[in-house]
């Protein structure tokens, strides 16, 4: 166990935890005394129906989540809806490799996958919350690969599903893109195997971490139109160090390990030996593919293609010269268009 | 000075060096016993109007260029064609880090730029050819980079251009793409701040080199339709080691350094004092601007951007799923549209 101030109440708060117990993994082993950390927002209903799920992506929380995508008048509304968070095992807030007691080193803590969150968050939602059906399963990248497995392996849970900037299965490109990210933190030698005494000690690996993001995260027209402007900067080297570099510094470089571990082998074909259309063909939920056309390593085209197995679907293209980055709601207009599409799927009989 | 029998007239070969004596550089200092390595092919007609100039790229030597390019019914022909291929200094024919006597350690070779380079092969061609012009200069990646500075340097000697895959004012993205490659190699303990024994010690960080390589050289859709397959590979892992890895690990990590300095700071508008576009109005030649439409750092809208800048210039959009790396010339299909257009473009009066 490490400490580290980034992951607390303070900054990432209020949020609730929930224990699993002994969690067996699909890799084998299990995590002892697992919790998973959520976050609430609004009421559910007395039928039960208004439940939406969100789930969290590479490095985020349930705090980013409810910073860009909930509120009264957006179309994650508590007003209307009761909004569950979770936040994926390895995030730090939920069972990570920072702060388990099982966990010394990387090599410690076991091998994560998709569907091991999944079966989690599904514990979590019908045996504490008693939910038998979710109005809506959302949000982007490694969340999008959660969204898909939650959508292949409980159809009859999830009625709406919205895959924003993410694969149902990882691609060979996206699998290179994030070995590169763990090269970036293990090449650092302060990070000797995991056994770094603090997450700082791994600086230098994690800037290089963030200097691969600034390449594949955004776009070349990102640093073409100088779009770093929009987000109060004043030079790409500002845009680098102070929100790339502050962003990933922070974080604890085994949790990162464990969540990249996890995305570079999400894959919904696990469940029917690798039969990835026989896997989406399970999925009966409304689903809306929602891809960003700047995504340098989740293009359109991937998603699309998997979109296309899947029966009830839709395409919906959203426009970010941020790219992938789109996804921390920097800009408004990006915002807009993922709530207009929410707002389209929830009103979707289904 | 370094032993690496990569670079020998045996893999590289044949080819000549002609001595420029000490050479002043943009940065200030001087390369004592500057060589420049040269191949040709074909002979120069009496009028000497039939040379042509073929540049080199990040990490390529005038023996690919010539592999993958020259030939006899090839657009570069040597049957009607006096070709020059120069390597560029820092490609470890030319003088480079690794072969220097001057150098024994990155820190030692000093800043070239792309100017500095297109100066010595202007005095290598007019003083040792003595030509008076060049019927095209040509090739792509950091020869592109080099072409453009040709182009705006020499105007009058430059009658045609064709810029592939490059950029006349290298991009913030790119730089940053860059920056990422140098990391990956700067990182690796064994790199001693460039006071290695051997490359071979500093392998770790080439192959995070060609790892980063793998996610930006080629393109999503490479790895999608697994075109690897086309070139005669197995498996992804094995592009990844038989030709990535192997292509780079026998570089030398510092002739890789002093390239990618330069590659990152490229840079027409240094001539008017940061006006690409004035810079771009010197060009007179007839100007073929061929980015490759899947290219994940060279983009066509950015290509087009500077072309719409030159005054007798096209844009010619190439087709490749293998991205920038398409350069290599492993598709005839890539290569057939190379030569149509250069075809096309020794075709023009000027």
């Amino acid at each position: 166990m490490r400490d580290n101030p980034y992951y607390s109440q303070a900054n990432h708060g209020p949020f609730e935890t929930y224990r699993l117990g002994s969690f067996s993994l699909e890799e084998g082993g299990s995590i002892p005394d697992c919790d998973l950390a959520y976050a609430t927002f609004g009421q559910l209903n007395k039928s039960k129906s208004n439940a939406i799920l969100v789930l969290t992506w590479y490095g985020g929380t349930s705090k980013i989540m409810e910073q860009a995508y909930i509120g009264q008048g957006r179309a994650l509304d508590p007003e209307k809806y009761f909004i569950i968070c979770v936040n994926q095992i390895g995030n730090g807030l939920s069972s990570s490799p920072h702060n388990h007691p099982c966990s010394s080193a990387d090599s410690d803590f076991p091998k994560v996958r998709i569907g091991d969150d999944v079966v989690a968050q599904h514990r979590l939602l019908t045996q504490h919350f008693e939910l038998e059906n979710l109005a809506l399963v959302v949000v982007g990248s490694m969340g999008a690969q959660q969204t898909y497995e939650w959508a292949v392996r409980y159809p009859e849970m999830v009625k709406r599903a919205a895959a924003i900037a993410g694969t149902a299965q990882n691609t060979d490109h996206d699998f290179l893109f994030t070995a590169s990210l763990v090269d970036a933190i293990t090449s650092d030698p302060k990070w000797r195997d995991g056994k770094y005494e603090s997450h700082l000690d791994v600086v230098a690996g994690l800037k290089r971490h963030a200097g691969i993001w600034a390449v594949m995260g955004l776009s070349t027209e990102f640093y073409q139109t100088q779009a770093w402007r929009d987000m109060g900067l004043d030079s790409v080297e500002q845009f680098q160090t102070e929100f790339l570099e502050a962003t990933f510094t922070e974080m604890d470089p085994n949790n990162l390990l464990c969540m990249a571990w996890k995305w570079q082998r999400g894959d919904v074909a696990r469940h029917t030996a690798g039969d990835l259309a026989g896997a989406l063909a399970r999925i009966s939920a409304k689903t809306f593919v929602m891809p960003i056309d700047e995504d340098m390593f989740f293009p359109p085209r991937d998603c699309v293609r998997e979109q296309e197995l899947i029966n009830d679907s839709e395409i919906r293209v959203l426009n970010s010269v941020c790219g992938h980055v789109a996804l921390f709601g920097t800009e408004p207009q990006f915002l807009s268009q993922v709530d207009e599409n929410l707002r389209e799927l929830l009103e979707c009989d289904v």
